[in-house]
C-alpha cells in the first residue's frame, strides 16, 4: 500500500489561562517555550515534519496569528494565507473568526483538505502538548494511517499509569483493527475511585484529543451526525470558486455551532478506533503537571541553577533572578516582568479564580 | 530640677542579614524603609528630635556612613565629622573602622560626650527598632532621664506580652528608683518555658537595648568593669588636643575588643535600674516579626492593594507587581529587582542560610 497525501493539522486556538502568569490571552501557552527546546507549537510542527506531509494547515485566532506566522517562518516554512496558495511542505495558516471548541475547526480543515486533495489523510493534533519520544510518536500516527486507510476514524489513546482525573477516558473493545482496536465507549473525567478502576481494568485509554482520518470519511461522518455544520463548511470544498478565507469564515462561523468533536462524531460514529500510544506524553495541563515533568533536584525542587534551597521540598520555581526557599513545599512560584504567582502545587487549577479578579479590578493588562 | 544637655546616641552599624533580600550589607535593615514613614534610621532621629538634644552621635561603619549622612541631611540636620564640628541640634556622623559589638561604640560615644559636656546625659538607643507611640516613648525617656540624673544606668524594659524567645529578658527587683526599678538580674534568650514562666511572674521585661545615663556615670562604670576599653578610648576625651576621627578610631579599635554593653557593665554594675516602657515596640527582628506589625485583611495576609488572594491566609508579601497568592498559606514573599525570597513564616531565622549558599557560589553582589 502506497503511503497517502498526508495533512497535519494543528489546532493552536487556545488561550489557556492555567500557566497564567507566564501565558497570556495574547501570548497563550502553545507559543511560549514551557518545556522542551522551542514553543510548544513550534515543537508540535517540528515534530511531524519527518512524515514529509503534503500540507500543514494551523488552525488559530485572530490575536495569536501573528505568533504562528513569525514561529513558522522561523522555521523556514513557507506560510500561506488561503487555501490555493499552499506549496507542498508548507503551512496554510487559518484564524478562526470566533472559537467555537474543536468541531468546527476540524469540519473547516476537512473542507480544505477535501478541497486540494479528497482522498487524503488528516492527522489532527493538538499544539501544546509534550510529546519527547517523537519517534515511537511518529510510529503511531504511522499506524493510525493504515487504520484510517481502512475508512475507520482512528484516536490515540495513551496508556494510563495513574488514576488521572483530569483526562477523559477511551474504552476499548476487544475488536482489533491491525493496531487499533474498536472503541467501545468515550467517558468523560471521571472520580478518582472511577479513575481508579479504569487504569485497574487495563481496559482503558487516556483521551489524548489526536485523530486520524480520511477526509472524505470525517465529511461523510459529520455530514450524517453534523449536518449543520458540514453544512456550513461545504462552500470551503467547492473547487469551482475562489474562495477568500477571511470573508467565507466570517460566513461559515456566523452559522456553527461551538462543540466538541468527541461529542459531536467520536461518540456518535460507529466506525471508531484507538490506536495505543506508548510514548512519554503530558497535555501539560497546569503547573502542576509541569512539576511532574521538569528535571528536578533531589528534594524535588524544579527551578535551575540560580534557585537555592534551605529546607525546602517539591517546589517549581520560574523566574530570571536568583530565588531562594526557606522551609517551603509544594509551591509553584512563577515570577515575569509584571506579575507574580505563588501558588499551591495542588491548587493550580484555582490560578483561573486569579484571572476572574484581576478581570473585575479592571486590570485587562494582566490576563 | 532643670533638663540636663542630652545627647542622642543612635547605634546604627548592624549589618541585618535578616531581611535578605530587601537589605543588604550595604543597604541594612535601618536605612530601608522597613515599616513605618520612612528609613527605620530616620524614624528613629525624628522621634528624639521633640526632646530638643545637644547634638546626635550616629554611630555606623565606613559601608554606611553615606546612607546615614544623605538621611540626614534629607531631614535638615547639620551633620559633622568631627566632634568639634558638632552644631547645636546638628549630627555628628561616626563611622567605626570595624564592628566590635554595643560596648566600643557606646565607649566611643561616652568619651565623645565627655570631651564636649561631662555633665550630659547620653541616650543611646538602636537605630532599627520600630516604635509608633512616639510620645509615650519620649515620655519613658524623660523618666529614664530623671533616674540617670541620680548617677544610675538606666535601661528601658518592655512589658512582655507573649513568651517570646528572641529577647533577652530583665529581672527587676522591688526597689525603687522613682519610676525605675533596680534591676535583679539580666537574662539571656530563655527556652519557650522558661519565657512563658518569666511573663506570668510580671517581674521581667524584655531588654530593648536602650540605655540612658550620665556620661561621667557611664565613664566610671567603664573604667572599672571594662579598663582596657576606656583605656582604648581615653584619648578621645582629651580636650588639649586636637583629635581626627578617622586616625583616632583606627588606632582605638586596633585595640578593643568585642563586647556587648550588656555583658560588659549592665550585668557587672551594681547602680543598674530599669525603667518600664509600656509603649509598643518592635525590634523588627525578622520578615516574621514584620508580618505581625503589618496591617492584615481579614484573612492575615499583608501585602497591599496589588495582592489578590485565592484560598490563602498569614502570608506577607513585597513587591512592586500584581502578586497572586493562591492556597498558601503562612509564606513570606519578598522580590527586589535582582531577588526572590519565598520562606515560610515560621522559618525565617533560616534566611541566614540562603545568604551561606549565595557567598559559597560566589555570588557576593547578591549579599
Amino acid at each position: 500500500m502506497s503511503a497517502p497525501q498526508r495533512f497535519i493539522i494543528i489546532l493552536a486556538g487556545g488561550s489557556g489561562t492555567r500557566f497564567w502568569p507566564f501565558s497570556r490571552q495574547s501570548r497563550p501557552k502553545q507559543f511560549q517555550s514551557i518545556i522542551g527546546d522551542g514553543s510548544m507549537f513550534c515543537q508540535t510542527v517540528r515534530r511531524v515534519l519527518p512524515l514529509e506531509p503534503e500540507g500543514i494547515i494551523v488552525i488559530t485566532n485572530t490575536l495569536q496569528v501573528e505568533d504562528a506566522r513569525s514561529q513558522l517562518e522561523s522555521m523556514d516554512i513557507p506560510v500561506a494565507s488561503e487555501p490555493d496558495g499552499l506549496e507542498p511542505g508548507g503551512a496554510l495558516l487559518v484564524a478562526e473568526p470566533q472559537g467555537r471548541n474543536t468541531a468546527p475547526a476540524i469540519a473547516l480543515a476537512a473542507a480544505l483538505v477535501l478541497r486540494r486533495s479528497p482522498e487524503a489523510v488528516m492527522m489532527v493534533l493538538p499544539s501544546d502538548h509534550f510529546i519527547p519520544e517523537e519517534e515511537k510518536f511518529r510510529q503511531t500516527l504511522l499506524a493510525a494511517e493504515e487504520v484510517a486507510c481502512m475508512d475507520r476514524l482512528v484516536t490515540i489513546g495513551i496508556a494510563p499509569h495513574r488514576p488521572e482525573t483530569g483526562y477523559g477516558y477511551i474504552r476499548k473493545s476487544a475488536r482489533r483493527v491491525r493496531q487499533a482496536y474498536e472503541v467501545e465507549e468515550f467517558r468523560e473525567k471521571p472520580d478518582s475511585d472511577t479513575a481508579r478502576s479504569y487504569v485497574e481494568s487495563g481496559e482503558y485509554f487516556w483521551n489524548a484529543g489526536m485523530f486520524i482520518w480520511k477526509a472524505d470519511i470525517i465529511w461523510k461522518e459529520l455530514r450524517t451526525h453534523m449536518p449543520a455544520l458540514a453544512a456550513c463548511m461545504d462552500p470551503l470544498r467547492d473547487t469551482s470558486r475562489k474562495i477568500s478565507l477571511r470573508e467565507d469564515l466570517v460566513a461559515a462561523y456566523a452559522e456553527a455551532e461551538a462543540e466538541s468533536i468527541d461529542y459531536g462524531v467520536m461518540e456518535k460514529s460507529d466506525c471508531v478506533t484507538v490506536v495505543p500510544g506508548d510514548f512519554t506524553w503530558s497535555d501539560v495541563g497546569s503547573w502542576a503537571s509541569l512539576w511532574e515533568l521538569e528535571e528536578k533536584d533531589a528534594d524535588g525542587n524544579a527551578g535551575g541553577k540560580n534557585l537555592v534551597v534551605v529546607d525546602s521540598r517539591n517546589n517549581l520555581v520560574r523566574t530570571d533572578k536568583v530565588a531562594a526557599l526557606v522551609g517551603v513545599s509544594d509551591v509553584v512560584v512563577v515570577e515575569t516582568p509584571d506579575a507574580l504567582l505563588i501558588c499551591h502545587r495542588e491548587k493550580a487549577q484555582l490560578v483561573k479564580e486569579v484571572l476572574e479578579a484581576l478581570r473585575k479590578r479592571g486590570q485587562k493588562h494582566l490576563l
